[in-house]
């Protein structure tokens, strides 16, 4: 029997591939046959580098970048086995939890350190780059990235501007002259969760502007600001950024490098999924397991677990779930075609232990799918031999 | 598919006969052509009268009688469906349960009530009586229990004594003219789930003593005045209940019985399981489902789910048990012959929480059982297609 385990990450508590590796150590507990794989997987977001560096081989590597409020701050990405692939996680430089709730405001936040760890990788002479961009506490539609790469934002006056959220407005053109040219060789991937238009109802400031923490006032203010680049950016190279789907992610970080760089946006669970070869390993299996923290109705409308879910149900193959809260709407999936959502929980206990004992929970849960297998044999040969 | 659950009673929330519904209820749900038999279950301890009555019919009367400390208190028993058949537990009138931690001594405390319990019973022209004798607040070896069915225990002088755990050494004979005629044609099943002797160092003194709030002096008299009064039960009888197994079940008191009645001692769940026709029941299964509250390393010295998994065993049918809380040691059942062990919890969640959602969470956990047969036959499918 060949078991793939593609698993989301344990929020807090475990990567996509340590909780893998733990329920495949309980199904060899009890099936020693077995043949299990464990295929890490991730949607673009927290987790993404963790993910392709475990499934793909590679390193990681520091750095000294700026925070979304300048300061200085060492972040990380990673270089894939090939050598020539890095994976960035926007976050790791411009993330929302690099901040205190008090300092987050995005009319005062910059993409800047996104774009020194890109320039990191070029320096590392990187000429694909993989960047996931959830979790952002920025909405200046990747005008700081592009500073950082050498493009030159000059207001009405002499004054060059360090592009924010809250000076979009002040920018009267962009000088892409010292834009490092190394971009122009290197392709681009962006993977992100969420289809939101930069702009209007479902926009960047609309929807994610109070998340980040925009008041009513900053929420206009973000929105005419990322009107105006936008109007400015469709000035220099036709293209029309306001309505693309996609384009409101991480504060319409992606527009400036589909802009001035060779660079797509993508579904980030297609994207690490193609990179992983997770479909051909769905098609090979005759199990497939995955996992989330917390499995209910949403997770209908979630990426990671449920895209793998859409793949084992493409190929028609038995599919099991395992999740630390089983919440409601279940329903939902098991109409969809999950054949089984297994909750990890054995007793009654609180979070903080639940995270804190999440790799044996999961081995015993592997051990439980183990057996539910087992249990299996019996009614076969029962059926046989009647 | 023939399902069999017998799973125990969940303190504090459902008893075996609801903890069985809730179950067959979310199996039902998936599976709706299986067939399932709900059979109650029980260990002669708390529960025994309701599984009896929810398993073969029938129905409780309450009655007044006396408590542990001789206060006017209701308990109840029930009569099942034969109209002959009287289930008495004698927790009811004598549990530990009916006293504050502060009340709680055997010196003081007394079987009187359970006496109550029988002679009404009696006055209901039952001529069988199932008497369950977990949870007791007494160790008067019985002696008050047939002081309230009539025999007199005078002391040294003039006066009859009430007998208590403190007082049975001053109990000089035992006048039994004028107890109950009608015990010598009742037949008494008295069931216990422990095996312990009446005196020495396992026995009703120096074991329970202590969680009956004796101290270390009260267990020294308890002891002595245990065996005095089984002195004198050996002079009228010739009958030598020292060290006869179970004997120092609730405190002696199936001693008195013993001597005097058409009574006799056995495992509360061999008896319970008799009556309700389980051992059948097992052999016609394709499946047996047990349950308990907590699960761990005890649950193989246990008497209910074990007993339910030790028919199913036998029989070699396959056996699923469900509980509240899955501890540690689950690895010795599972070589006993338990083949799958489920959590009903489903989130990191209190014990309040827990017990409250019981019912929910026991038909979650049926339907999960359903499906994972439903996965079976995905598997058995696949199985004769390829």
């Amino acid at each position: 029997m060949n078991i793939l385990i593609a698993s989301d990450s344990f929020k807090h508590s475990l990567s996509s591939y340590e909780a893998g590796k733990n329920l495949a150590g309980g199904i060899k507990k009890i099936l020693q046959e077995a043949e299990m794989i464990v295929s890490p997987i991730a949607d673009g977001g927290e987790g993404t580098v963790q993910a392709l560096t475990d499934a793909i081989g590679g390193k990681q590597i520091e750095t000294q970048v700026h925070d979304p409020l300048m300061r200085k701050i060492t972040a990380s990405f990673g270089i894939l086995g090939d050598g020539v692939t890095a994976v960035i996680e926007m976050a790791s430089a411009s993330g929302i939890e690099l901040l205190t709730p008090e300092e987050r405001n995005p009319l005062h936040t910059t993409t800047y350190g996104t774009g020194e760890l890109i320039k990191a990788a070029l320096d590392h002479n990187c000429s694909r780059i993989i960047l996931g961009i959830g979790g952002s506490a920025t909405i200046d539609a990747g005008a700081g990235l592009l500073a950082a790469l050498g493009a030159k934002f000059p207001g009405s006056g002499k004054e060059t501007i360090l592009p924010t959220g809250g000076n979009l407005n002040q920018i009267h053109t962009i000088d892409i002259n010292e834009l490092d040219h190394r971009l122009q060789s290197t392709h681009l991937r962006i993977g992100t969760d969420v289809d939101n238009p930069l702009t209007g109802e479902r926009g960047a400031a609309a929807v994610y502007g109070p998340q980040k923490g925009a008041g009513p006032q900053d929420v206009k203010k973000l929105e005419q600001n990322l009107n105006k680049y936008a109007d400015l950016l469709n000035g220099f190279t036709g293209k029309q950024f306001h309505t693309l789907p996609g384009a409101g992610s991480a504060g319409g970080l992606a527009i400036s490098l589909m802009a001035f760089a060779n660079a797509g946006m993508e579904s980030g669970f297609d994207l690490i999924a193609e990179e992983t070869g997770l479909e051909a390993r769905v098609k090979h299996a005759d199990l497939v397991i995955t996992g989330e923290g917390k499995i209910d109705r949403q997770t209908a409308y979630g990426k990671t677990a449920c895209g793998v879910a859409r793949l084992a149900i493409k190929y028609n193959k038995p599919l099991i779930a395992v999740a630390g809260t089983v919440g409601n709407g279940t329903d939902e999936l098991y109409n969809m075609g999950f054949d089984l959502i297994l909750p990890i929980i054995e007793s009654p206990v609180n979070l903080e232990t639940s995270l804190r004992e999440a790799p044996n929970l999961l081995e015993n849960t592997g051990m439980r799918i183990g057996r539910i297998l087992k249990l299996n044999d019996r009614f076969m040969k029962k059926d046989s031999s009647s």
